[in-house]
C-alpha cells in the first residue's frame, strides 16, 4: 500500500475494462484484473469504474473484505483529501417503489406459520437483485429442489402408547449445548436483505440458544458479527481457503481468537456455480456501452474463470497444514460421497457436512439427506469412529420440523437451515427469525411427540422408511395427444361453478 | 362448584388474556389456564372474555364438554337470576349471505353419484372455518392426500365366469352383524356443519344398518346421540383418555352403562395436529387488539402446548387399569406400525384401528391400508391370533366401493369413513348420509359382482397386487426449460378451437 | 303376444313408474319391471311413458331387441289401426344447433393423421349423450386411461441393418386370413355416432380386410349387419348370455347359420358399469315430475339392479352347454387373469380377450396388456398348448401401430379397437373408419420396419422392454407450499413475450 | 440425359399429379415418379408443377442433390433459352411479417444463457415450416423428449479435496484432437434456419475446434461445405445408401477424395419417421384443387411409401462392399441395442453412434444415453475390443455440460449436438453457434471441476449413479375428483396477492 494522494480527475479517467479504478472508503483500487473475479458480476464494478463506489459497497460488503480476499498491491494510494467530487442522488425508482409498497402491505408475523410462509412473503418484498441471489440455484436448479424433496421420499413410522408428555430436544453440537439439533449455516451477503445484515442472525440465534455459522462473504465485518454475540454465545466460521494462504492463516487464528468454537472448510466450491437467475437479473442492470460492443462470447459470471480467493487446488494433501495453524475443530463442508467422508475422518477432521451448497453448485448433486445412511454406514464400520469424535451434519432442503427428525433418525448430529433464516430475516428481521426458529420448534416437538420419541436419543433409525430415498424417478415424457383428447371428471360441485 | 351468585357487571371485568372470565348456561367459568389448551385457538375465547358465550359455544359443544374435560375449580358461581346483559344481535355478513345463497343452488341430492360429488358442494356451502376445520390435514397435508392416493397403488385382479348372481355384503363386527363392512368413525364438532350435528349420523346409521363411534369431542352430549339410537342400534364410542383418570373412568363406565359395544381408545393423539389451513382462518377472525402487541412468538393453536384433557403420558402401562373398569372390548385407535399392532394383540386389547387420524395429526405418517399387509403377516405368526378374537380396522382415504374391497382382500375386518359422513351430512343432511352409503354399498356390490367374490369371506389377498403399494415415489424436480422450449402436441380437433 | 288391439288412449293412462306402457313399431309394451334394468336409464323410458317412442328408439336400437332381450308377455297388443295421435314435431334445439354448426366446421378428412384425431373432432360434433356413452369409464375412470398408458411403460429394441425392404403384416385369425392383426371389436349403440351404425364398420372392414365383431347391443339388428356385408368377409359375433337359455341359444345358432365365425362371450360384464359421466347426462335430460319427489336415494343407472338379459350366474358350469349349441370356435372375451387363462383353455375354449371391457367396468381391473405376458407364460408351460389352437387376443387402449407391435410381441394373436372406430365413424363415416385403419398399418409398416421385423412372424419378445410394465407409479401428494413458493425458470424466448 | 431444349409452354402442360414437369436451374425435370417419395411432402411439388421451381429450391436444396438422388433419365432436356416466363413477385405475407418483426426484437446474444435460450429464441423468430421441421419428432414425440429426459435420471457423485485448478477437456476423435469431447451432427436442411445453411456451423467448427458431420441431405452443396473448412478443419460426412450403389460410391469416393475423416453410415432410417407437427404445417400450405378431390385416403408424406435414394435393403451383407470403396473409417450411425454393437464392431466397423435419430425415426426407441452402459459392458467383454480400436459415441438430448460428462462418465468416445446448432445458427448464425458451444464448455469446465475431475481421462462410471436410468416411469392416470375437491395449500405471501 502506497502513501499517494490521488486526485479524483485521476480516477475519473480509468474508467474502461482494460484499466478500471475506483475509489472505496477514501482508497483507490486498481480492478482490471479482479474484474472478471467477482461474483457479483462484471458489470457492477464496471458502471463504477472511474468513481467512488463507497455507497453501493457498503451496502453490501464489509470494509475488510477488501484485504481478506485482494492483494495489497491493488490499492494505487489514497483520495486526497481536497479532492471532491459530487456523489449521485438517486431518485427512488420504479423497482424500490413498488418493494416499498410490498413492504407495507406485508402479512403480520402471526400469520407467519411455516418456512414457506417466509420465503413467498420475500418473494414480494425483496429487491430483484437480491431475491435472484438468494433464491436462485446452479443450471437448472433441479438439485437445489431436489434438496427438500428427498424428505418427501422418507416416510415415518410412529409408535404410540409411549409417554410423551416431556420433550427435550436439546443437544450438544462440537461441545456446546443447544435448544435444539439445528444450526444458521452461512450464507453470503446478508445486506441484500436487511440493512444489519448477518448481526440479525447472530442476535436470533441468541434468543433462541442455537449456534450461528458466520459466513466469509458475510456483508457484516466477523469482528462486528462476533462482537454481536452474547459472551456465552458459540459461533462457527465457515471458511474458503486462499490461494494467499498467509491471508487464510491469519483469518484463521483471528477467529480462534476471538473465540470461534469450528472451522467449517468449504470443499464443495472451487469455483462458484452458474446460477442462471442471478446472471439474468445481472445482465439486465445498466450496462456500460463498450461492454455491448465485444466480448459476446464472454460468459457473463464467474463460469469461465477462477477465483483467486477461493483456491481450485485445495486437496487432502493441504489438511495437515490446516491442522497445524488451528486448535478449532475442523469440519469439512461440502462432502457429498460415503468414499470423501471416510477421508474427512480418516485425514483426523473433526466432522463433516453433508451439503451440495444449497444446490447452488452442481446440478444432479446428490442431497445430504439422501447419502447419509449410507456415509453413517461406512463411518460405523471404520474402527476408531463413533459419533462423539466425528460429527456429520446436514443441510440443503430442510423446511419442517419433520426433515430435522428425519436428519437425526439417519445419524446426523444436527442440520443447518440456509435461506429460511435468510427469507425470515429479509422480512421481520430479528423476531422474524425468531419465530422461524421457534416454528420449526414447535414442529419437532410435535412430530417428536407423535413418533413417540420423548427425547433426541429416542429418534432412532428405524422410525423411518428410506425404502425410496435413493430413486430418481423421472416420469415418462406426457401423452399430450391423449391428454387432451380426455374430457377429465369433475364432481358435481365444481360444474356448478362453471 | 360453589354456589357464589355473580353479576355481569363483574365478569365484564375479567376480559383480559392474563384474567379471563366467561358465562356459559347461566355460570361463569375462569378459562384463563384453559386459554392455551382450547383446540380451537385463544381467540374465540378472547373474544368473548367478559362477557355471555352460551349462543356462539351451545353452536357446537354439548353443555357437559365442560365438566368432562374441566376440573370443577374453573367454575367461579352462577350469574344472579336478577343481573341481565343484552345480548348482540348479529346481522347477516357478507360471508353468512355467500353460504345461504350458495345452499339454495345446490344441486338435486340424486345427482351425487360419489363422495366427491358431496365434498365438492361442502366445499361451496360451508362456512370457512367448518370448511378449514374438517377438510384440513397436518403441515403439508401430504398424508391427508396419501391416504386415498395409497388406495390407488392397489390394483385388481378380478376373475371371471363365477356366479355372482346374489352378492351379499353382510358381516360381523365385534359381534354385531352390520349391512357391509364399514363403520362412521368419530370425528369432533359435527355441529359445525348441520345443526343437528352427530344426532344425523345416527339415524342414518340406523337407516343403513351400520355402526356409528360416537366421537369424545361430539357437538351433541353423550346421552343425546345413545338417545336418538334405536333400540337395536349399535354404537362405538371414541376416548381421548384425561389426565384425570377419575373423568375418564366415569365416562367410560357410564358409555357401558348405556350399552356401547367397542371402546376406541385414540393412541395417535398426544398431542393435536397442526392444521394450517384451520389456523390461518382462526387467525383471519376479529382478534382483540391486545393479542397483536405481544407474544407475536408465539404459536397460534395448540402447537407449543398441550392439554390436560388429553393424557400424553398414556402408555402400555394404563391398559390393565383401562381393562379393569370396563368390559367393553378395547380398540387401540391409531396404530401405526407392525410391532405396536403385535403389543396391542399381546396387551390383550380386543383389535386395532390402523389410521393416521385421517392425516390430521402427523405428516408423513403412512396410511393404514399400507401397513395393513404387513401387520396381518406378523398377526398370524402370533400364538393364539385369529381374525375373531382380535379385529383389525382400517381408516382413512375410503372413498369408494373398491377401496372397501381392497381393505378387506387384505385382512381387515371393516373400514371407517370420517370426511365423507360430514361432508354428506353438512350438505343433505340425513338423507346425504344415507345416499352416500347407499353409493358406497352399490359401489362395493358392483366390485364384489365383478371381481367374481359373491360374499365377504370370498374376498381374498390374492385378489388384489400390492407390488407397489409401499413405493412413494417423488418425482424429479421439473426441468422447466426443457418443458417451456418444447411445443406441445394438440390434436387436429382442438386446433379448430383455437 | 297377444292378438289384442289397444287404443292410444288406454296406452297414455300407463305412463307412471307403477304402471308404464309404451309403443314401438305399433305394438304396446308393459315396461314397468324392465324400467330399473333399462342401461340406457330409466328416464328415457318414463320421458315417453304412455306415448309412441318409436322414433327415439329406432333411433338407436334395432326392431328386433326387444325379442331379443325381453320375454313375450310385455307385449300387451298392437295399436289399434284407427287409432291416432299426433306425433310432436321438435324444433331444432340450441343443442343440435351447436352439434350442427360444428360439423359444419370439422376439418378436412386428409388432416386426421392418428386416433386422437378423430376422438378430438368427435368430442367437439358428437350429441353429448352420445360422447358421454363412447367415452366413459368406470368411477374414475382410471382403467380407462391405464389402458393406453400402459402402452407406455412398453419400450423398444430395434434392431438394424436388417432387409426392411418388403413389409407383410398379413396374418391368420380364427383361420381367416386379414391383411394385419386387428379386428374391430363389438361396441354398442353405434346409431348414436353415425345415422347407418355398424353397417358403416361392416363396410370399412370390408374394404380394409380385417375382421368385425358384431356387438350384441347393436343399433342395427344382426341381420342388418350380416347382409352389410360381402360374401368374402369374416364376421364375428359378441354374446352376452341371456338368462333365458333358449334366447341365447336362438340367436347363436342363428349365427352360425349365417356364416359367424367366431362366438365371443363377454365374461367381464355379469353387471354393467358404474359410468357418471354417463349417469350425469342421462340426469341432465327432462325428468317427470314424480321421480324428483321420491326415491331420492336411488341411485340412476344400473347399479343397483342387474339385468336378466345379462345372466350374472353365468359360469364355468356353462361351458359344455354353449360348446353342445354351436360348432363356432368359443372365445372368451374379458378374462383379465392367467388362472382365468389357463381355465378358458382346460374348459375347451378356442381362445381368449384379455380385455377389462375398455375401462367401463371394474375400475382398477388391470389392462390386457399388461398381463398379457404372464398369461402366455403360463399358456405356454400348459401341455397341449399352441397359439394355433388358442389365440390369445387383447384389446384396450390400442392407438398407434407401435401399440398393435407391442401386443404381437408379447404374443398376442391381434388385437381390437372398439372406440377408436366408433369416433373415425361418427366423424367422417366409412371413409373415416377406412383411413382409420390404414394409418394404423401405416403406423405399423412403419414400426416394423424401424424394428427390422419384416413379417408378423419376425415381431419376437426379445424387441421389447416390459421391465415396467408392471409397475403402477402413483406420485407423492404435491408440496403445494414448496411448490407455490418457487419461482420457475423460463428459457429467455419466453421472457421476451411477457 | 438429352440435349433437347424444351419451351416454358410444354413444361406447363405436365402439372397434374400423374405427369409433372418442374424447372430446376434451367433443366426440365419429370418428377411424377419422385413425387411419392419427397421428404418435404407432395404439396410443394405439385405447387410447382409445370412451372419454374428453381427460386423455392434453391433456398433449401443445393443444386446437386438432383444428381445425388435421381436417375438421370428424369431430365426431359433443357429449357429453350430463348423461352421466357415471368417468375412472380411475392408480396410479404402476414407470417413473413411476424417473424421479421420477431426478429427486430431478438435479445441480446450475451443475454443467451444456455440451449433452451436459443430453442426458445428459434421458435419465436423461424418461419413455421422451419421451426415443425427442425423441431418435431416421430408420432408422440415420446422418445424425443425422453433423450433429455433420461439424462435427468443420472445423477453425480462429487469428489472434493482435489486440486482442480488447471482442467483439460481436450480430447481425441478418430484420431483427430478436438477442443472437447462434442461434435456436430449431421442435421437435414439448414437454409430453413439460416441463408447461409451448414456453412455456418463449419465456420463455428473450426472456430471452436470441434468437428462438423457434413449431412446428406444438407442444404449447401457437399463441396461447398468443405470448401468453407479450414485446411487444417476436421470433417466427416453421413452417408444415405442409395439403392443405385454406383451413386454411393461416387458420393463416397469423393468426400475420401475431399479429405473426409469419418463415413457415418446410417442405419436407423430405411424409412423417414412420421413427424405429425410437420405433416400439419405442410398441409396448412396451399393445396392444389385436385388433390382435395381424391385419394383422402393417402397419407400425406413418406408413411406408407419408401425411398429409393434410402435404400431399405441395406443389411449386414453390405459392410464388405462398403469396406471395399473407401479406406475412411466407418461408423454406423443409429445403432440401439447392445446386440448390433456387438455386429459392427465383429463386422470390422471402427465404431457406432448410439441414436435413436433425435427422436424423428421410431417412437419409443431408447435414448442413446440409456443403452451406453450395457453397449460399453458387452464390448468389452469382447476379444480384441478397445475404446481405441472401436470408439461409441452418444447422440440425443445433450444440453448441458453435465449431459457430456455423464456419457463420457459412461464410457462414451464424445456426443454429438443435432438440434441445438441448429437453433443456434438460426437465431444468431455463426455467432451463436460459437458461443453455445462455449457455454457447453463453460458447463462442462465447471462440471469436471466441482466433479474433482480435471482432465477427461479422469471421468469415470463410478462417478455417476445410472440407479433409475432404465427406469420408464408412466404415473397412474390422474385422479381427478380427489384433486378438484382438494383445495390446495397456499403459502402466506402468495394469498396477499389474491
Amino acid at each position: 500500500m502506497t502513501n499517494n494522494y490521488i486526485l479524483h480527475q485521476e480516477v475519473s479517467k480509468h474508467n474502461s475494462k482494460d484499466d478500471l479504478w475506483v475509489i472505496l472508503h477514501g482508497k483507490v483500487y486498481d480492478l482490471t484484473n479482479f474484474l472478471s473475479e467477482h461474483p457479483g458480476g462484471q458489470r457492477i464494478i464496471l458502471k463504477y469504474g472511474g468513481t467512488d463506489a463507497t455507497g453501493e459497497f457498503s451496502q453490501i460488503h464489509p470494509r475488510e473484505i477488501i484485504d481478506q480476499f485482494l492483494s495489497p498491491d491493488v490499492c494505487k494510494g489514497e483520495i486526497h483529501p481536497d479532492s471532491t467530487l459530487a456523489t449521485v442522488e438517486k431518485a427512488e425508482t420504479e423497482e424500490e417503489k413498488q418493494v416499498r409498497l410490498a413492504r407495507e402491505k406485508m402479512p403480520n408475523i402471526q400469520e407467519m406459520y411455516n418456512t414457506f410462509d417466509f420465503e413467498s412473503v420475500a418473494k414480494n418484498v425483496l429487491k430483484p437483485e437480491a431475491w435472484a441471489y438468494y433464491s436462485s440455484g446452479s443450471d437448472d436448479e433441479i438439485s437445489m429442489r431436489e434438496n427438500h424433496n428427498a424428505f418427501h421420499r422418507i416416510w415415518l413410522k410412529p409408535r404410540v402408547m409411549v409417554d410423551v408428555k416431556n420433550i427435550h430436544m436439546k443437544t450438544r453440537m462440537l461441545g456446546t449445548e443447544v435448544s435444539m439439533p439445528l444450526y444458521i449455516t452461512g450464507t453470503a451477503l446478508g445486506k441484500l436483505g436487511h440493512p444489519e445484515g448477518e448481526l440479525v442472525l447472530t442476535r436470533a440465534a441468541a434468543e433462541t440458544n442455537i449456534i450461528q455459522m458466520i459466513p466469509t462473504l458475510a456483508s457484516c465485518s466477523f469482528d462486528e458479527i462476533v462482537d454481536a454475540a452474547l459472551a456465552t454465545q458459540t459461533q462457527w466460521v465457515q471458511l474458503y481457503v486462499n490461494s494467499d494462504r498467509n491471508i487464510t492463516k491469519a483469518f484463521v487464528q483471528h477467529a480462534e481468537k476471538r473465540g470461534i468454537r469450528g472451522l467449517f472448510v468449504t470443499v464443495d466450491a472451487p469455483q462458484l456455480g452458474r446460477r442462471e437467475k442471478d446472471m439474468r437479473v445481472k445482465y439486465s442492470d445498466e450496462a456500460p456501452e463498450e461492454m455491448e460492443q465485444k466480448d459476446v462470447n464472454r460468459n457473463e459470471g464467474a463460469a469461465r474463470y477462477i477465483s483467486t480467493f477461493i483456491d481450485p487446488s485445495l486437496s487432502w494433501k493441504d489438511l495437515p497444514w490446516l491442522k497445524s495453524i488451528t486448535n478449532m475443530p475442523i469440519i469439512l463442508k461440502g462432502v457429498q460421497t460415503s468414499t470423501d467422508a471416510i477421508l474427512a475422518f480418516k485425514n483426523g477432521c473433526q466432522g463433516i457436512v453433508l451439503s451440495n451448497h444449497g444446490g447452488r453448485q452442481l446440478d444432479f448433486a446428490p442431497s445430504g439427506i439422501e447419502i447419509l445412511p449410507e456415509v453413517m454406514d461406512v463411518l460405523h464400520r471404520e474402527e476408531g469412529f463413533n459419533a462423539n469424535n466425528f460429527e456429520v451434519y446436514v443441510d440443503g432442503g430442510i423446511r419442517r420440523g419433520s426433515d430435522i427428525f428425519k436428519a437425526i433418525a439417519l445419524g446426523a448430529s444436527g442440520v443447518g437451515i440456509g435461506r429460511p433464516a435468510l427469507f425470515a430475516m429479509s422480512t421481520y428481521g430479528q423476531a422474524g427469525v425468531t419465530r422461524l426458529i421457534q416454528l420449526l420448534q414447535d414442529e419437532l416437538e410435535m412430530c417428536m411427540r407423535l413418533m413417540g420419541a420423548p427425547t433426541v436419543q429416542h429418534i432412532t433409525r428405524d422410525m423411518v422408511d428410506i425404502r425410496n430415498l435413493k430413486d430418481h424417478f423421472v416420469a415418462n415424457p406426457m401423452d399430450h395427444l391423449s391428454h387432451s383428447a380426455y374430457e377429465r371428471m369433475v364432481p358435481r360441485g365444481m360444474l356448478s361453478k362453471l
